[in-house]
């Protein structure tokens, strides 16, 4: 017989049981947290048409595209959504009864058509919250506010949330004479944003090399070709100054605000902005070791407006930003012609299960059951199922041994392998005696207590494991 | 400015607020049955090798396949999942050191390329609770149990789980000289699951008439062909006996007893083995009026090898079974070359919460929030900010208005329009005193108290609220 491979394609995962209760509980505070800034779920499907996702516009990103052997009315051109704002902003210009603001979560998988690399996945989860339609700066205070929160709730203590606002950059591109949104203008944040890989003088180097019509790169793979900007000396100069700007939030305004004065009337506003949301987060006693201005900060998407977000994990820089957004005041634009104001940030919870795994974060059941009952005598089965039905009536996860292997030592072999907390035995003495034998798996003990004291002896163990912090 | 319509392809859907608060809600009492009874989660991804899924046959069902501008190695032939037990047999036949019997539980979309039409999607939730790797009965019995348990979980009373074995059918075809696994042999199960649809008549009309040859058909749509089995009049009686069968679980279970006896071992297997289950769910004190034997469920699947099982509504028996299931000991075959049996369950979430609106089931909260915190006076903003940071210490869902029109009657009509229970006001006067104004919008009462009480304030009014039945 012909088999199939069980096998994946690439940059896509399973997550196994112990993996995912523990994915399960992080998602859950995570939700806990954005409900309790005001923010309530929603879900949108995984395929969209693939106009609404690209704005009729060249993407720079590989999208998934998806079709079925027939094609109905209204199905050509589908593909699936490759993040969760862009669906937002489809459902915000077709939901005229939603409030305004809009302060909406949302948990989903994306797809992105990238080539399959390590570590790296082409399938992976997002969990964002936005507020839509209010360009009010305390939106944006109480994301880094939502950021710093979440990443507390989750028990990261060493983690910074820089922001900038990219009106920061737009000033800087304005001071180089570069057009406002133009191919040059978002190379040059391309181009800055490596500082932190190729540094200020490999930035420099890269700012006088010969720039590369956007029309003449590889349209799948347009930072394949590395194309610079063929700035000139005076243009260096003031690219140079600009990357000099760095130091603890009050410094860095400072320098910028000298550096922008009299030069450029949006690069003025970039500073109060800055320094309006600085005053809110002092105000409202956001701790000041989880926050910073960083005008390194430039956030690759084109669509950003205003303040801008990374959150990088201090002991793992180099996994770069686990939680990101910023200000995005004209997503709405390609489905109404008219701007709204939104900003959010979202959470790249693969990259940051990944990242609390190399900081040994991770504590995980390996499965749900906690209490194992195994069968030592077949004629007792009755007996034992009624053991079952009394745990599982008291909300307590139990199964009942039901493997090939019959052998006592494969039924405690079963719930070792896996950790399972307890192990009830009942032969026939035991039935005599009206007790059953509980074996705590953690504590290596066993008792024999009177069926009544069952589900009680067995409330009594999980706090004990959970004072011993051998459970959760 | 040429704008996108932010419309949705067909069969696909979006879950705003109100809907998403009362569908986390349910899954996640779901959830907490399925771990009760010892089911531990997981999660594989969307796009699979297409092969994977369909065991590299002719597949009755429309797949959504899915594909980048650029395919990189091994990327050729992928395609949404359509359900989550392929994946699952998938996931054991590559994980030898997963436990077995493994018990697993799944909550994901699965995508299927029908026809766009009411009522049906394409894109879905499926929510499954599997054992796989026993062939015990007990198994069998504990899907049952599991089923009834998760549907009275969620509120339900007026439903029936409906079971039956394969077995009866396999042997049913025995009878009518009908060859196992055959074309025919799964169009005969396909005429009689259209009982409830065209009556005894019917399904004894179309068992006589013509049959034609699966390669004649639409492949898209092997249904489109009314088939019929060209039985002869003598077939035809038995069947018609066998359609005969009917009434409580111990009529069922006689009648069958005698149709089978002496004429086919395998049906007098099927028998056993439903009394068996039978013994087990009166044993473990499963509410009678909550289950019954009925040889009319056959599942659609070719799959299914053992028992299976459907969930009636009985005030929506037109919307057919809302949690379905069976067992299927072949399904790791198409990876393993080897069997291994499986059991299992799956609630169509989507077509389970459309059964809710109906019976008037859903009770949502139009938002997450529970307090909005008014800015009456801009000057009192960073006050207001104190307010809230206050709440959200406290886990109360809080949040601050943000609208562009700041006028009072605009801030409360946010709340009023989103049934926010809790509106705080701040005035200048208030700041003087040091109390607060809580607007409790359920009673539409105005309290003021001194600041200090307002956490304790609000906690003793929701818990006023839980009592009231004004919140959940």
């Amino acid at each position: 017989m012909k088999t199939v491979k069980p096998t994946l394609p690439a940059g896509v995962r399973d997550y196994l049981p112990a993996e995912m209760i523990f994915r399960d509980k992080v998602l859950a505070k995570i939700r806990a947290m954005y409900e309790v800034f005001g923010f309530s779920p929603i879900e949108t499907p995984a395929i969209e048409r693939e106009e609404v996702l690209t704005g009729g516009k060249p993407l720079d990103m590989i999208i998934w595209r998806t079709s079925t052997s027939k094609v109905y009315e209204g199905d050509d051109r589908l593909a699936l959504h490759y993040d969760l704002t862009v669906p937002l902003a489809r459902v915000v210009a077709a939901n005229n009864d939603l409030p305004r603001p809009f302060r909406r979560y949302q948990c989903q998988k994306v797809w992105r058509g990238e080539k399959p690399q390590a570590g790296r996945y082409r399938e992976f989860m997002q969990f964002d919250a936005d507020i839509v339609g209010t360009a009010s700066l305390l939106a944006d205070t109480e994301i880094v506010w939502l950021m710093v929160s979440a990443m507390s709730a989750l028990g990261f203590t060493r983690f910074m949330v820089r922001f900038s606002t990219r009106k920061v950059l737009n000033a800087l591109a304005g001071m180089l004479d570069l057009e406002q949104g133009s191919d040059r203008a978002r190379d040059l944040f391309r181009i800055l944003d490596k500082q932190d890989k190729i540094g200020r003088d490999g930035v420099a180097a890269l700012l006088g090399k010969a720039f590369v019509d956007h029309a003449d790169r590889d349209p799948n793979d347009p930072e394949a070709t590395e194309s610079g900007l063929g700035f000139s000396e005076d243009q260096i100069t003031i690219a140079r100054s600009f990357l000099d700007i760095g130091g603890d939030t009050d410094q860095v305004l400072a320098s910028l605000s000298a550096f922008f004065k009299g030069r450029s009337a949006l690069g003025e506003e970039a500073v109060k902005d800055l320094e309006t949301m600085s005053k809110g987060l002092v105000n409202l006693g956001v701790p000041k070791e989880n926050w910073t201005v960083d005008i390194t900060v430039a956030r690759g998407l084109a669509y950003y407006t205003g303040p801008v977000f990374e959150t990088t994990l201090l002991d793992l820089p180099e996994i770069g930003s686990v939680m990101s957004g910023g200000r995005y005041d004209d997503l709405v634009t390609r489905f109404t012609g008219e701007s709204l104001p939104a900003t959010g940030a979202s959470i790249g919870v693969d990259r940051l299960f990944a990242a609390m795994e190399k900081l040994g974060m991770v504590k995980g059941c390996k499965t749900a059951t906690r209490v194992l009952v195994t069968i030592m005598d077949p004629k007792l089965t009755d007996r034992c199922l009624d053991v079952l039905q009394r745990l599982r009536n008291a909300q307590i996860p139990a199964e009942i041994y039901m493997g090939p292997d019959m052998a006592i030592k494969a039924q405690l072999a079963y719930a070792l392998n896996q950790n399972i907390p307890f192990v009830i035995f009942l032969g026939q003495s035991e039935v005599e005696k009206g007790t059953i034998q509980i074996k705590d798996t953690f504590n290596r003990e066993q008792l024999e207590v009177p069926m009544a004291d069952l589900v009680e002896k067995i409330e009594e163990r999980r706090r004990l494991h959970i004072l011993q912090r051998k459970d959760a």
